[in-house]
């Protein structure tokens, strides 16, 4: 049975709220998921919080049976009033769930890569937003997950959990420099794909293989030239407006449907 | 020349504030754009600010050009320190440039459907950023703007012009209800295309017609049936994972560059 708490001041609710720092995460190990479709899908591919908290009185069966599942596998689980709930999430208007989940910490080592078809890597992501988004995209177009080279925001923040609808805890996420993406990519089969401005190669036509890398620059600056030329394949989107770049999460979504419709 | 203003009680600076806030926004007519490089975008299309405000000392020549513009038809300019800067932007790193604009208040009559190819039509969007990233897709698909059904977030908050990175200025931006956009809709040419769960139309391989209309849904509930039934074509997405949806932007991108590539 959750125990039910109603001090801001309570170790368990300063420890979730703590999630919202980065550095608590990184301590911890953890991070927040929030919301009842988010978490189902957790539970749906096994993945169960460690603490969980919900709103106090009546309690959505699904939610009941996640917080059950939780406690049995050894989690803690609290109810707390939708104000303690509002401060945990930062939102007026609080989710009714809110769960702390442990992060996969995973190496180059951990992925088979020929286990998916596509796999997304980007570079320097500022957005966590775009992180999460892209994590939802890697589900719908079946890639294996995300590798984030170099020094990107973190993918288990609020926001790109939110963002992900889930995907989180499906998707693969690994952290790596370049340095060490890169030999690892050239140990195995695998294509690495670039968007540029700087090529002809319309992003239509060409023969994508698998695995598919599809490397995604940084929102502000794009691709690094030195990164590109590492690339194996470098196309363009043509762009018929006034700007000459899409959001890096649109042009990864854009290059990833385009790649699976080229093997129909 | 810029007034210098360092007190926060300004009352062009409160006026500036204000914009983060819809109310503002609307009693105004006005809406906040930051940064070089959107104000750029918004100068090259013709459009300058009424209010800008920029960071005192040396200042980058081109915003000392868009700002002399701006004062040359009729603005008022001023400089402040950083910290009004910050306050206004919301943000620690504030950008050097910031402007209030006058809000485009457009009508379907205003819009001339033959003028573009492609147009977006997003139902009740709740999220500014999805309708910015939306405007951004849209300059780059060549489409000719976005028109809002029912009740959606504010395309002119701050979060949406951010997203937009500049297409704010250069889309067209209609905000209508459904009852009145159909009407208006079938007045004329254009194919009305949504996405569904409930077809097995594939989305690549029907012959899209020019004018297209993409109908993009509600990001939580997506289109209700009412809508969909309306819809010339009903296409599918296909979807290789766990979740059975996209972000709205995501889907409005891939549907709008798949739409492009089958007028190749």
């Amino acid at each position: 049975m959750p125990r039910h708490i109603t001090s801001f001041s309570n170790d368990t609710v300063k420890r979730l709220r703590s999630l919202r720092e980065k550095k608590a995460r990184r301590v911890e190990g953890l991070f927040l998921a929030e919301g009842l479709r988010i978490m189902a899908e957790a539970r749906d591919a096994g993945v169960l919080p460690e603490i969980v908290a919900c709103a106090e009185g009546d309690i959505h069966p699904l939610a009941a049976e996640i917080v059950a599942q939780a406690e049995a596998a050894g989690a803690e689980a609290i109810t707390v009033p939708d104000e303690i709930l509002a401060k945990m999430s930062g939102k007026d208007n609080p989710p009714l769930l809110l769960g702390a989940y442990r992060q996969p910490r995973l190496g180059l080592a951990d992925l088979d890569r020929t286990s998916a078809p596509l796999w997304f890597v980007a570079e320097r992501l500022r957005d966590p937003g775009n992180i999460g988004t892209i994590l939802r995209t890697g589900d719908a177009v079946g890639a294996g997950g995300l590798i984030l080279v170099d020094d990107s925001a973190d993918p288990f923040s609020v926001e790109a959990a939110r963002a992900s609808m889930g995907a989180i805890f499906t998707q693969r996420i690994v952290q790596v420099p370049w340095a060490t993406f890169l030999p690892w990519l050239r140990e195995g089969p695998g294509q690495l794909v670039g968007t540029s401005l700087q090529t002809t190669h319309d992003y239509i036509g060409p023969a994508y293989e698998q695995p598919c890398f599809l490397l995604i620059g940084n929102e502000q600056a794009g691709l690094p030239e030195a990164y590109e030329a590492e690339c194996d394949l470098l196309v363009k989107i043509p762009m018929h407006g006034k700007a000459d770049s899409l959001n890096a999460a649109i042009a990864a979504a854009v290059m990833a449907f385009q790649v699976r419709a080229s093997w129909r």
